[in-house]
């Protein structure tokens, strides 16, 4: 399994793997892959830092990237204080109600408590930014398309590429005309953020619009070597696989789940996933819960636009987390989860990929 | 571009076209893959025997098909009159509202109105098995599942195979279970019926679950060489595309269609498609017009159970399909309309097909 984007990456294998745990990334880098490491969860840049330090001593030289999350435009901006004032007493109710009726309990005293995620606003995540370009990154993702122009030239002024997710061709073309690198194709099947056209038709589509100026990362529903065949042969240059790491024994190193998050993904098959904007305020692929369901009961109120949405939800995350109740996560997965039954390592995971590739394409070939 | 499918159904590629128009049918059949003739528009069995006693003069003794829409479980019954009093006055007048304001006019005094679609009936589907079991047909699929294990065995004592649409590995395995031969999985992404799977994880999930014992067929995003290499990548024995011949000459020959309906097609792009219950009371994707917003609209009414949708709008269809206006077409089409972007004749798409299906997997070669 080699592509050309194995030479400009410098990685053996076209595989890019996305995931929120350093421990994850390091491994998936390790393995032959890329591991991008998701920077959303550091409020503090230091903290950042420090991880990346940690990366820096455990990827054994082999490269690795980053993902940040920034509007091309500048949203809502000021901090968590000034914009939990723009929050509705409505919403407020609906979220204390809801974690009443679905059992969830109140945090112990003392708990420490995290601050809502502020990796989605503008200036976190340009200081997300700032900091990886002072360790050895080959790749700054953005998982909300192409970043402003001038972070974008201040990331390649450190001769490193920048990648944005696309979920349409015209998105795709704006994101290559601001100068971004790699375009990562997000199906309507992946988890987190994601628009509604299939992999299947999205890829080609993308791949004839930009591919010529940038090479094509598929995500979405990438879980084994035949799913990594037929996006090169819709013409990706490899592969961008974000949920399935989640099922890794790496993962609990990092989150400190309690288990409850793991288990429910174990159990839940291809239909257990739902397009939903209560996560961030903008359409996102989550596991189907109680927490999920109950945004669409029909005194739900409507989602808060981004950032406040994930603001509104943040302490009920902090609940839910500690809940330790695998009816009632809130979790960004794509419907690959189905094929997510066992917990394994990331070496594991790596050595299926490439062996379940090879005998696809020598399947193939008895097709000719 | 050759499976163990074209030996089992005496085909020359594992290219399935399901289609309305017999014009187009037998094109594909004689372009060397299987045509498979939609029955659900012949209310009246002896017009389809006349069809396909057109079909056995047309298509050079090659191999074709037949497909219905026959639930498993046997719906609400009873002529188009019975039925029609089941229909609220609410809808009626919502259906009349909408259509004065999108401008779409009365039909002219003494035009040929066509009943209400009556093939989704199981009475009527059943005739059109008994119909096509007289003529040299290769397969009957149904659109709606595995249909009821009396009709398989019919169909069987004739030597006949049988496929059936599913949407999860779980309906496949039912439809297995039931003795059908072929199961094509409907992917999100496909026109008509779909379910919410997209076919990048549906496929494998449902060639793990009923492989090894029923040929899979990938349906849904069809409609060049590297998605049927893609398909096959996935597991599949072939590939069933219907959305693409829609914009094929031998299309028009059929279906007397004024153009506005191709034109329609021919404008759209992947995101112009919305999965609705609106044309036949199940979930359907269908190209998005004034005609499938209205519905979405908050006054809008709840489209009805099958088959009494498709009985409401029937008149409403007749009255679009006369209007000749492009932006009200109500027509079922799957995200690969992006993709169809001229008219050509069938034989120029199929060997489009095949030249780059060798073309892709000639590319996949380079990245062992």
């Amino acid at each position: 399994m080699r592509t050309p984007l194995c030479d400009t990456l410098g990685i053996r294998y076209p595989i890019v793997g996305f995931t929120p745990s350093e421990h994850v990334a390091a491994a998936i880098s390790r393995a032959g892959g890329l591991g991008v490491l998701g920077c959303v969860r550091f409020n503090d840049a230091a903290e950042l830092d420090s991880v990346l330090d940690w990366m820096d001593e455990n990827t054994e030289g082999k490269p690795y990237g980053v993902d940040i999350v920034m509007p091309s435009k500048i949203p809502t901006e000021g901090s968590s204080t000034d914009l939990n004032e723009l929050i509705p007493e409505e919403h407020r109710a609906f979220v204390d109600r809801t974690l009443a009726e679905l059992g969830v309990p109140d945090l112990p005293d003392g708990s420490d408590e995290r601050a809502g995620v502020l990796g989605w606003l503008h200036s976190v995540a340009r200081s997300h930014v700032e900091v990886a370009l002072r360790h050895p990154i080959r790749l700054i993702a953005n998982a909300l398309g192409s970043p402003p122009v001038d972070v974008i030239e201040q990331v390649h002024a450190h001769d490193v590429p920048v990648a944005a997710l696309a979920g349409k061709a015209e998105h795709a073309v704006r994101h290559v005309d601001n100068g971004v690198d790699f375009v990562v194709a997000q199906g309507y099947e992946a988890g987190g953020h994601t628009g509604e056209i299939a992999s299947m038709v999205l890829l080609p589509e993308i791949v004839d619009a930009v591919g010529d100026r940038a090479p094509v990362l598929a995500a979405g529903g990438i879980g084994s070597g035949r799913q990594v065949a037929a996006a090169l042969a819709l013409g990706a240059s490899g592969a961008w696989m974000g949920s399935y790491w989640l099922t890794t024994q790496e993962y609990l190193q990092t989150m400190g789940d309690s288990g409850a998050m793991q288990r429910a993904l174990l159990q839940a098959n291809s239909s257990d996933t739902v397009r939903t904007r209560i996560y961030t305020g903008k359409p996102a692929r989550l596991l189907k819960t109680r927490w999920t369901e109950a945004w669409s009961a029909p005194d739900a109120p409507k989602p808060l636009p981004m950032p406040l949405q994930n603001l509104l939800v943040s302490h009920a995350h902090n609940r839910i987390h500690a809940a330790n109740d695998p009816s009632v996560v809130s979790m960004p997965v794509g419907q690959i989860v189905g094929r997510m039954n066992e917990v394994r390592p990331v070496a594991d995971v790596m050595a299926d990929l490439l062996r379940d590739y090879d005998e696809t394409l020598s399947r193939l070939d008895k097709t000719r």
